[in-house]
């Protein structure tokens, strides 16, 4: 089954202890898109500026991504992201942002992505992603992020939209923001209760717990030393569990849990690199065989 | 096969957002010992004060725990902390510590205590660490606790007792500490190098980590939401660890596995009440009933 995703699209500058990168390919719907191609059809909607290249569109066409949805307003200019990461890799300060084009996107849906199934809500002001629903036919499953700012400042839009999808899939600060709990169990439970069919509470470096009404499961992150830049980990990581999904066109128990595994792990690719550098190097079956061992790594009888 | 700890005996005085409690049993060899007495026989060496009841000496006594070398110095007063958790319930403060009867502890073990198989050197100043190991006759397993106060200070005994040892079991914060590293798998990797066959790194909520020569084991922290007083939760970890390790006298991968799993299980339960309140209350049964729940929480096919 095809997969929709609509967020951003960005041009990151990424500064961590050792290295520094200006102007790569980031967003969260880029990174998101290229996580799930690995395993589906990925339809694209955002916006750039004319500052894009078009090779870096191409970049995306080549891995069965459909970018009938990208639009690029040659008059303006991409939004861009500067940050900088804490020695631990694990935090991180915002240096500068810019929205440019990205401040005034309003997703048009192309015909031919209306009847996607499976559907994605990037960060994004709940309002949005809520005129992105209003264009969607009947879809399967419908899974969306967010993130401090929305808790905050637009606390009422964004229930609004829990009621309206199946999944929420945030970090688990932001639950603890949403809902109050310190605990993350209760923080998790907390959701469920705002409407949503399940919760994934992203921990970083600590992995994630996922949360419905009759089924908990927690995994840990891949084990890896191998951490260059964690910029874009959340999205690829919820690009590999949708990709997966709507590949497997199941949202059973079993599938689901699966599905965590392989984002975790497209995640633990996409750290070793800046941008999307290391996950262009890999293939699906590179994911399987970390998947080999990643089972072994938290496996007991 | 029986279990050999020493450590520290203590009074707590604990304050949780919640509630309070005030010179409750406390101490890392007591919680130790304690969660080692579901699976074998504990030998336990440690001193009290005048103050300490006979009553509580006979607590651990009707767990199977010896107390043969538990030296009661009526003269002075038992180790006491007092301590304050943040709303988060994984930091503390602590407000006041009066090592008293504990601060000239030298710990000597009674002549049936010798020839232990299976040995845990609860936290401590590693010279004293070191002092009982001198006492003890060819062990099967040495495992130590260490933390911060003795890798700033006495970096060059711990070394020492590094190379003497089997396994060292601390927190995350206190290996990267211990080896510079911020990355928690190079950090591990970098506690072996100091000499011991495997390290298990305690990450609370977060779960532990456990790397050896030629295995890694991940895993979450038992899912739960009836955090009452995290107090005692990494020594009753490691003594649900060691206990199981010493019951099955095996320390094959699959036995440490398992034996990390017990560990992580014990202390999800004595995080449920303060002091040993909710250990009292539970058998080894509760912990196999927990052990299956555990495994369906953390496992994917």
């Amino acid at each position: 089954m095809s997969l929709l995703v609509v967020g951003s699209i960005a041009f990151d500058s990424v500064e961590t202890p050792t290295e520094r990168r200006d102007n790569v390919i980031g967003g969260s719907a880029t990174y998101f898109s290229y996580a799930a191609s690995y395993f589906t059809k990925v339809n694209l909607v955002g916006v750039v500026g004319g500052d894009w290249p078009d090779a870096h569109t191409q970049l995306l066409e080549d891995r069965n991504v459909d970018t009938a949805g990208l639009v690029k307003v040659d008059s303006e200019k991409t939004f861009n992201w500067t940050g900088k990461y804490l020695p631990n890799m694990n935090d991180r300060e915002t240096l500068d942002v810019n929205l440019n084009v990205f401040g005034t996107f309003d997703p048009v849906l192309p015909e031919s992505y209306k009847s996607t199934p499976y559907v994605f809500l990037a960060n994004g002001m709940p309002a949005i992603q809520m005129r992105v629903l209003d264009q969607v036919e009947s879809p399967k499953l419908v899974v969306a992020d967010t993130m401090d700012l929305w808790i905050n400042e637009h606390r009422d839009s964004l229930l609004e939209l829990l009621k309206r999808i199946d999944g929420l899939v945030l970090n688990d600060s932001e639950a603890k923001l949403l809902t109050g709990h310190e605990n993350l169990i209760s923080a998790a439970k907390a959701v469920l209760d705002l409407g949503v069919s399940f919760v994934v509470l992203k921990k970083g470096e600590h992995g994630a717990l996922y949360v419905s009404a009759d089924d908990m499961f927690v995994l840990p992150a891949y084990p890896t030393e191998a951490v260059k830049d964690p910029t874009g980990a959340g999205d690829s990581f919820a690009g590999g569990m949708m990709g997966y999904l709507a590949s497997v066109d199941d949202t059973s128990a079993a599938s689901i849990r699966r599905a965590l595994v392989y984002g975790t792990l497209v995640a633990s690719y996409n750290v070793e690199d800046f941008s999307l550098d290391k996950m262009r190097e890999i293939e699906k079956s590179d994911l399987d065989i970390r998947f080999e061992r990643f089972k072994s790594a938290v496996n007991f009888t």
